[in-house]
């Protein structure tokens, strides 16, 4: 059987998503849990790996099995006792014969979460980025004209982490919104991909021309150029959401 | 010098506010942090206790010392490095020499928050009281309705847990408002006082009338024979916040 799995995990305690050895993992969590409902091996694909401390609302996988014929609709609480309270599996459909959980992307939203404020507040631990500076009036703006400049198919080897290897760093970011509310700013980030790092460093360069360190209409030559070191910091894990991934129809 | 604090913790890992013996509390760990800040003892009286895993977005103190004369606005960031993250204070001010953090509250405004979904979500755990079982259309209208039989001045002793000891039962309701927002139930109570436990069996009372256990006219009932056992049952402390504790304006 082949299923297409939504799971929901806050990525505080885990090593990010995919499996490695000796490592609390998503993945390695999920495998188990999922073995023990089906009482069979289970083989899992990602939609992307997270790293550690980055968190999902609704990361997408395959899961193949030859184990128990369990209806989709009873995945979720069939394994939820076997799962540990930072992860859950929140829906489940029939994958059909061709689908590939990451190959078959067409469109990956995130959010980025900076709770802007002198005072951290104690529900956010671990779950935004706190950034005590005042980000004014006109910051804001400025963050919201420098997003502007990143929308489009663009070559965004200046906001990848150093050493990663890929071949096409050309991606097309569909949207790219900056949105405050309260003591709040949301950054949601749509694309048809992402390199390693990419939305973080894209919040941590935002902040930056917040803060008047990159002008807003620098983002071209950053884009131009292609190095890292003229874009800005790399924005810490715990800000940021996989919130909603998309495939095409006919794949599914 | 005596100020008047705002603090904020999530409750989870408390043994509620209330300074107990060889438990964690917050009282326990603000009077640490705060001693450490103003280099000696201080003394706090909270305006309410709270229960072991109850929330607070606003809980205020009266904070005295002899220490050093840290200007109000300071404090908040001057205890910051002497607290842990599950608690902080937001917000200082000046007390006057008869303000009382408990005698002097005028109102207090509770907020309940149950997830109303067959699955937990990760990010919720700790922080909302998990109800699998769908609280349909007519089911949130009955809650509704009973909530107003509940504004006012009454009797609460039926909403009272069992071996209270506290002579006058009566408290006046200013707003009890039931509001669903996806999936998500928030109750917002607001009242001059409130007996122990009462919000919690409030709750646990609504959600019974919601699944037609007790009828919403029922309560008038519940009110006038007084029996806790009448009554629903005490909604865990989880999906319970303290939100907003206010004072006559002369005595702050």
């Amino acid at each position: 059987m082949r299923y297409k799995l939504t799971v929901s995990y806050v990525g505080t305690d885990f090593f990010g998503f995919q499996v490695q050895p000796d490592k609390r993992t998503v993945q390695g969590v999920l495998t188990q849990a999922l073995s023990a409902a089906f009482d069979a091996p289970v083989r899992i694909t990602g939609c992307s790996r997270t790293d550690a401390g980055v968190h999902a609302r609704a990361f997408v996988l395959l899961l193949e099995t030859e184990g128990n014929n369990i209806p989709p609709e009873k995945i979720p609480l069939a394994v939820a006792p076997f799962l540990p309270t930072d992860v859950a599996v929140t829906f489940a459909e029939r994958a059909s014969d061709t689908f590939h959980a990451r190959h078959d992307v067409v469109s990956k939203e995130y959010e980025y979460v900076i709770h802007n404020a002198p005072i951290a507040s104690p529900f956010d631990h671990h779950r935004v980025w706190q950034v005590n500076r005042r980000i004014t009036d006109e910051g804001f703006e400025r963050m919201r004209e420098a997003a502007r400049h990143l929308v489009g198919y663009h070559d965004f080897s200046a906001f990848m982490a150093e050493g990663s290897q890929v071949r096409d760093t050309h991606r097309t970011v569909h949207s790219l919104r900056v949105l405050r509310d309260g003591e709040y700013v949301r950054v949601f980030i749509s694309a048809d991909g992402f390199l390693y790092n990419m939305v973080r460093i894209i919040v941590g360069t935002l902040v930056a021309v917040a803060f008047g360190r990159i002008r807003p209409d620098g983002m071209d030559e950053i884009l131009t150029l292609g190095a890292r070191v003229r874009a800005g910091m790399t924005a810490p894990p715990d800000g940021l959401y996989l919130n909603r991934v998309s495939y095409t129809d006919i794949l599914q």
